[in-house]
């Protein structure tokens, strides 16, 4: 649930290349926090859903009811989830009138691939949960290093359609007879970024998988180290479990721990602050998601950005 | 839909003498409102739902998911409003798997009377909507006056049982043969106070029937009077409309304007300060909601508290 300073979950997730969001998961009150953010839910392009529980999905029919309404040409949404997700969101749609003026597609997740074009490739891995719950990993496919012109310049190679083959990395017969690999005449191979989202669920090694070499990992981590028997119960991590993941997944970049109990709140036995210094101790880098967080997911100089609400 | 400054629908009507708040519609955030406010949810008791469009309903399932998560003794919830609201509560329990830890109730509401207890009869009316909607009206029942204790000791009138007779207006026979009224004995009737909750409507003659005598008047007004074509092809009122509609109907205190079009936001041709304006014209106790506004129906020195999100 909600409390006066952390929102329900949903993550956004910012490809400013293509001028486009991805959301994960989309509690009540998502639609609030974008008109409190300099996210514009116009450019959200695909919904990634965890799993059915009402603090994940609430803020779905609100959410796409405005963005039909804001008059600014929502483009098509694609939404990803559980089976339920789609009679979910016929239900809402049909009882209260709703009708959409932008395409809504419904697609049912199974482990493994979920989405894929030219850059991103995104899988989920089911997680350990009360309900069927699936874990989303988004993977920047890697480029080919960046042509160097000077190089091939020198090499007497003219500007042309050859240019084009070259900068593939393809192998090219010139007009003298020359053979030249493209290959050579390209920086090393730019590697693409990996972003990682788990929740909800208990410490499980498909987390661990999914979460391989990711350059982000946001994890739920809901209750202290010393509460790990309730976390066992309800099917939910504790920080030190998350931290775990993160440690065996060899995670590169960043930890982000979210989806806390509100039985940590400040002025308790235990608060955040002991969550996070528990994961720290397994996996330093480690940071607690709030509500309007941004990070840079880097690499050379480019960046894309992740927001994450608590 | 929401703005930065103004949430979707919700009103909650506190009846301190019960420790109780009725809530009349609950748009997505309602819960949230709800941390922001002096407000417990805890003591919600029923609420009364005006129509199915989705900024009147969408906050219910989370709001009465986290009633019973809170831990605070939730009692029981009865929920009123049109025949679909129970199969659309339904839908979104079945499929988010909620489980509720105390119980609740759906009535289906048809015009006439809603509920009564000792105190408060709730009636609705059929308003004029693009899908059916109910405006609803509660009435606090009138209470014999003050029982003048000075006076009944002055005709010789020992306290005991005679005194909660006489309490009733009943007509008494005293020991020495002497008939007393009951009602000689206690001051002016107490005149029980009317509030009156009208949304989303166009110009009806129903809103005038059942906002008739109200001490308080809560109208929507999305749009200007010169945008009135609009608000017929839209089933919604203006400004004027709803004055209109407090001024046939006689209302006693306070005309509260509610559910503005986001395109009178400042800035524009058009305000809402404009809206306001050609209201106060026509009917000049008028005033504009905004959220967490707090209006205390008066009653000789006794106060019921009303509060009101645009």
């Amino acid at each position: 649930m909600p409390t006066r300073s952390r929102n329900v979950s949903s993550v956004a997730l910012r490809l400013p290349q293509r001028a486009e969001v991805w959301l994960f998961d989309c509690g009540e009150g998502t639609q609030h926090q974008f008109l409190k953010s300099d996210f514009k839910s116009s450019q959200v392009r695909r919904i990634f859903v965890t799993h059915m529980h009402g603090d994940h999905i609430f803020g779905l029919p609100g959410f796409l009811a405005s963005c039909g309404m804001a008059g600014t040409g929502q483009q098509q949404i694609d939404i990803y989830g559980p089976p339920e997700l789609g009679k979910y969101l016929d239900a809402c749609r049909r009882y209260s009138k709703t009708h959409s003026s932008y395409p809504l597609q419904v697609h049912v997740t199974e482990p493994g691939k979920v989405y894929e074009d030219d850059t991103y490739i995104v899988s989920c891995e089911r997680l350990k949960h009360r309900i069927p719950a699936h874990g989303y990993r988004v993977v920047e496919k890697d480029q080919i290093g960046h042509f160097d012109v000077k190089k091939a310049a020198n090499l007497g190679i003219p500007p042309g359609p050859l240019y084009g083959q070259l900068k593939r990395g393809e192998v090219v017969t010139l007009a003298d007879g020359r053979k030249v690999n493209g290959a050579d005449l390209c920086g090393p191979t730019i590697m693409g970024r990996k972003f990682v989202y788990c929740t909800d669920t208990v410490f499980c090694e498909n987390a661990i998988a999914l979460a391989d070499q990711a350059d982000v990992l946001i994890h739920e981590a809901t209750f202290a180290h010393q509460d790990a028997e309730l976390a066992y119960q309800r099917m939910h991590s504790t920080s030190t479990m998350a931290a775990q993941v993160a440690l065996a997944a060899q995670v590169k970049q960043q930890l982000i721990l979210t989806h806390f109990s509100p039985r940590y709140a400040p002025g308790n036995a235990l608060e955040l602050k002991d969550l996070l210094s528990e994961a720290q101790a397994i996996f330093p880098n480690t940071i607690m998601a709030k509500d309007f967080l941004t990070y840079d997911i880097e690499r050379s100089g480019e960046a894309k950005q992740v927001k994450v609400s608590a």
